[in-house]
């Protein structure tokens, strides 16, 4: 029986320890660290900075590389002025349309806050896929999505004034949009296209999600139809990739 | 009609540009790099970085900084000692179990360098997924995944020897692991529980994926199981984060 890398049997192949070559210190250091971070489990406080520089005899440089990546991939969080160990992402359903209900499902509340509702009109980039005519006005929605209060993305919604006429005076930007086109609007989310991909947030993204800059991110493109087939909208939501991930469920290949 | 933060109308809300506080200077850099990648088009080569330095009048290191962010977007790729402008990224559907079958479609010539074939005890917790007893022996192997000879992803496969008695002697391991399944073993995929995250690459991936260190990768866990519904096997791939993205179709709301 062989064990691979010398890691545990089994283990995923995450040991991150070139075959040849140099180790780089500060991921010696980062795998001390994520060790440590096992141990203590979810919402310890981690030792200070100098501390562990102290223990593992490098640099505080160092050990803040290793502590950016932890917080990068979501393994540490900064709590006040301070870092404890991180809870397990959030894993949202791809099924799901809805952020509310996903959210929901995990025990965490969700919730959204307005950053801006303008309305423009269409350009021909985003006509066919709301089933507009270049031209007529369409709104533009972004808002922050909030999981039990933390800023954890951010949603930009694109839909026709013809098919949402009161957006701006009828509808709380607190709430599920989802909810407020079947109730108040007799629409029913019908399907979607879906596409993901990782970017880094922008400087502008950063400051509104409140991570640091350059945080990968996970981005969902989303085209929607209602049960008619009628187009729907046009949703490009980032969310933040140290705090969530998303799960599906594959068929047999058609 | 409202313009949103002074940008194009519909155009994704991806300028950048915090509305208040100070623009970093090394983004107002990329958002012009970025302008000239859509002038240039796929494959030109972009102007060296001194170049760019004085047609921008920044540092060189200002340069570097904006290059690296659309290195890691992909949207710009390394060619010898330059910089060109990358393609789009591969679009592979979720839906599709197979990578090779997934590259064929957008007309890539798919391809599998194999790191190694380890064989070791079924560690407890590895035992459920697979369908087998803790203990017995199972496979564990890692391939780079390849699109037209570019390196673009690292798979591991875990399935049991019970199930893939021959897998190294009998098995081509550049070749598609689901068609040896089913050709020479009758076993079919029947369908699969997958799971996305964004994750950095350690070090050891990078080296073997050739990519920058710390590069964003799309990380993909599947646990699946054959036609019957038998475990069948445990697999976790990581995509280059800057060559690809995953499309994926969503029905009604349950």
């Amino acid at each position: 029986m062989d064990y691979p890398n010398g890691q545990a049997p089994g283990a995923p192949v995450r040991s991150g320890i070139p075959e040849h070559g140099r180790i780089p210190k500060y991921y010696a250091v980062k795998a001390h660290v994520a060790a440590l971070v096992e141990e203590l489990g979810e919402g310890q406080a981690l030792p200070a900075e100098r501390d562990l520089a102290v223990r593992y005899a490098v640099s505080r440089e160092t050990v803040r590389q290793a502590l950016r990546e932890l917080l990068l991939e979501g393994r540490l969080r900064r709590r006040g002025r301070g870092t404890v160990v991180a809870g397990p992402k959030l894993e949202q359903p791809l099924s799901l349309a809805s952020y509310t209900e996903g959210v929901r499902r995990q025990g965490r509340r969700p919730g959204r806050t307005l950053v801006g509702l303008d309305r423009f009109p269409c350009p021909a980039a985003l006509a066919a896929d709301l089933g507009a005519d270049a031209g007529e006005p369409v709104w533009h929605m972004e808002r922050v999505l909030l999981a039990d209060d933390d800023r954890v993305g951010l949603e930009s919604t694109y839909v026709t004034e013809a098919r949402v006429p009161r957006l701006d005076t009828d509808f709380a930007p607190d709430s599920s949009f989802y909810a407020y086109l079947r109730e108040r609007l007799g629409i029913r989310f019908g399907d979607a296209d879906e596409r993901i991909e990782t970017v880094l947030a922008t400087p502008r993204e950063a400051l509104l999600i409140g991570t640091p800059p350059a945080l990968p991110m996970l981005l969902l493109h989303r085209v929607s139809r209602d049960t008619e087939g009628r187009p729907l909208e046009r949703v490009r939501t980032l969310y933040r990739g140290d705090r969530f991930s998303f799960t599906t469920r594959l068929g047999a290949p058609r």
